[in-house]
């Protein structure tokens, strides 16, 4: 048999738990799944890593394309990360005919059609399992198990740090600032959270779920992307107290014109499979017209969660390329149309802070009536503004656009004091 | 593109479904999975299956060695089930070069290790995706995606129709006896339901699993199987109580001496996410070395999810065989001793008839000492039978063989009507 050599591209927590696997399994890889890795180059800018993961000067390098460039690496993994140097190291790999494997959802969201162009003309292995969910294989499913389903639908929690934070503002009441302070405390906020807490992570990675799920090319422009951080706990009890759990979901599904996709704070049904979702665990809920439906769940972070996912990658481009088989690569071919927000239809939460005087539920129903935007329940709340009271509306079925025309008069009534939130409502049925 | 000839043996609900998926997916799979799928010929002994199916009389046959010799025929689907028959039909189909897709838990748990030595013998694949889990993705995340991972540890909620009758006797409080018969009128269990509630059909899905997951081999005979049959809904209820579901749990662990397999009914966290798995859903609770836990969730049973895995596999076969590739077979070569149950170490609840008299819990207590087992608790209930006094055990973590003996001590002494139940309880921590 032999050996693969294994390029590593970044070594941070992620580069050391894939070396931590390869010297931990390499036996068990051999003799399982009849590869022999071994690393043969890596690149980091931090030189003290090196010694770290038990490197020698012969292996190390601070200049990643001499990884790229080394005719001892059969298989480059790219986990520098952000769509600059990690974008042209990608392309000179797949240029020299190297498969690849990123963790890497920003470049393969803003740049995947360019990378999977090159890679299928050159016949080369691009792969990215560890892109979404962590170590939960989920790609891998959608392009081979499931093959024989049309999939309608696929919901995530794909965002370890605000599914944290959401369970953390449940359980014990924080508020946004207090939990995010808690999830950098633990390590599972970085110190600029807006990636994470701005809902982008999760909407690249909800591109590269829907371009696969959908045989289409969703990018991360076309997914509009709503964070955590207008989220007060009062919305979450309230939420709990008619039946709801409060989720970032991350939300694809195809539609008869197109494709619906969307990133934004989520009031689910408390009974249902993602409700129960908590802490930095992910998962995917995919619907197929076939299989049904189906849940995907693990751990969505975490070095060695990502390391595992990589390194199933490696073992199917090292089986591929020892056997001399040939690569079916990405067919995002449908040219699906991506539906603007605007035509979205779906049920909507709004609290708002009305002026406490009689007549103010006539004036503000008014405007829901003038959009045809119908109400399902209104509930009074106290309120700690003196001579305010907080109401909560909750819509039956409506069009985004009217629901957002209805917010854009409220705000202009004098009795408004302030729209203080706005949630969508999936019954998921 | 070339065409791939499907044959088709057995076309009870499931052969249905993949001839459905195939006429209404047809040009979608060609498109995005790049085969061509055909059913070229289809066997059945009940021939009016073939006009509701829309197969022509060439297409049909009453004869399924006629579709195995079929010249047009490059991948045979077997569907037939049982271990007589379609042993031999598979047999025939590997001696012929062709690939063999089957859904045959019964035939794989017994008779694997003949059947993948003759398929690697030839070359040729064979894939069983849907013995397991019905239409979930399990085993072919464990074969490629989670190929960097030692598998500690396999928890499988992998039979539908006690699943749906444990929901039912837990929400409800029906009797084993009505669960099972409201299960039948929903066409949930069979007519003759044993192979479901005496825990055999759970027993060769995780003799499955477990050899995928331990690379070793693992088969039905080396299951200990317990079904739910002896089940009360007092039991399900007393579990509740003390924050435990029950659930018929398939079981497969690696210890350092061997493999520790087994399914019954089992106890185990309310806020476990497999307690939260109700109704015919089924799930696969694995946990690696480096990617944690996971959980894939859905649909055990029904023709479309069954045909949706079906399908993955004819596909997955197809591209191989059209593109040359080789094929990478099962590798369940470790030769791992399996564990006897007396070994086990877990916690138990006992349920025990005692007569209402003093000094009765100082002669059952003796019992438990002598053989070492130690109570974490002991509680009275009320008792229907007059004279007679219920009291529910909860012993430590203590060894198997302990606790039998324990068991069968305790029958003889002249205090104890009956032993009503005993349940394993698993912490899953």
């Amino acid at each position: 048999m032999k050996t693969i050599g294994v390029g590593i591209l970044g070594l941070g927590t992620v580069g050391g738990g894939v070396i931590d696997i390869i010297n931990r399994h390499k036996d068990k890889m051999r003799d399982h799944a009849g590869v022999d890795l071994v690393v043969t180059r890596a690149a980091d800018l931090n030189t003290e890593r090196f010694a770290q993961l038990g490197l020698t000067s012969q292996q190390a390098t601070t200049d990643a394309f001499d990884v790229v460039n080394d005719p001892s690496v059969d298989i480059v993994v790219e986990l520098i990360g952000g769509i600059g140097i990690a974008r042209e190291l990608v392309h000179a790999a797949i240029a020299a005919g190297k498969p690849v494997i990123t963790a890497n959802k920003a470049l393969l969201a803003s740049h995947g059609a360019e990378l999977f162009e090159a890679a299928d003309a050159k016949g080369v292995d691009l792969r990215f399992e560890a892109s979404v969910g962590g170590g939960i294989p989920v790609l891998e499913p959608l392009t081979h198990s499931l093959t024989g389903n049309e999939i309608l639908s696929v919901l995530g929690i794909v965002n370890g740090t605000t599914n944290y934070m959401l369970s953390r503002m449940t359980e014990a009441g924080l508020s946004f600032d207090e939990a995010l302070v808690e999830a950098q405390d633990l390590g599972y906020a970085e110190a600029d959270p807006s990636a994470d807490v701005d809902g982008l992570d999760a909407a690249a990675k909800i591109a590269i779920l829907a371009s696969l799920a959908f045989n289409s090319r969703v990018t991360l422009a076309d997914v509009p992307a709503e964070g955590i951080r207008k989220l007060a706990p009062t919305d979450i009890e309230y939420a709990r107290e008619i039946g709801y759990a409060v989720k970032l979901l991350a939300i694809a599904r195809k539609h008869a014109h197109g494709i619906d996709v969307r990133v934004h704070p989520t009031m689910i049904p408390a009974d249902h499979q993602l409700a129960s979702v908590d802490g930095v665990y992910n998962a995917v809920y995919l619907t197929g017209d076939f299989v049904g439906d189906l849940m995907f769940f693990g751990e969505g972070a975490g070095a060695g969660a990502a390391a595992s996912a990589v390194v199933g990658d490696l073992v199917e481009a090292a089986r591929a390329l020892q056997s001399g088989n040939k690569v079916i690569g990405c067919t995002c071919t449908d040219n699906l149309p991506i539906l603007p927000l605007d035509v979205l239809e779906t049920r909507y939460y709004v609290r708002l802070l009305l002026a406490d005087k009689a007549g103010v539920i006539e004036q503000v129903g008014k405007v829901f009536a003038r959009y045809n935007v119908s109400l399902q329940s209104l509930k009074q709340r106290g309120c700690a503004q003196k001579g305010m009271a907080e109401f909560i509306f909750v819509t039956h079925k409506t069009i985004e656009a009217d629901m957002q025309s209805v917010l854009a008069d409220i705000i202009n009534l004098d009795v408004v004091g302030e729209v203080a939130s706005m949630l969508r409502v999936e019954d998921l049925d």
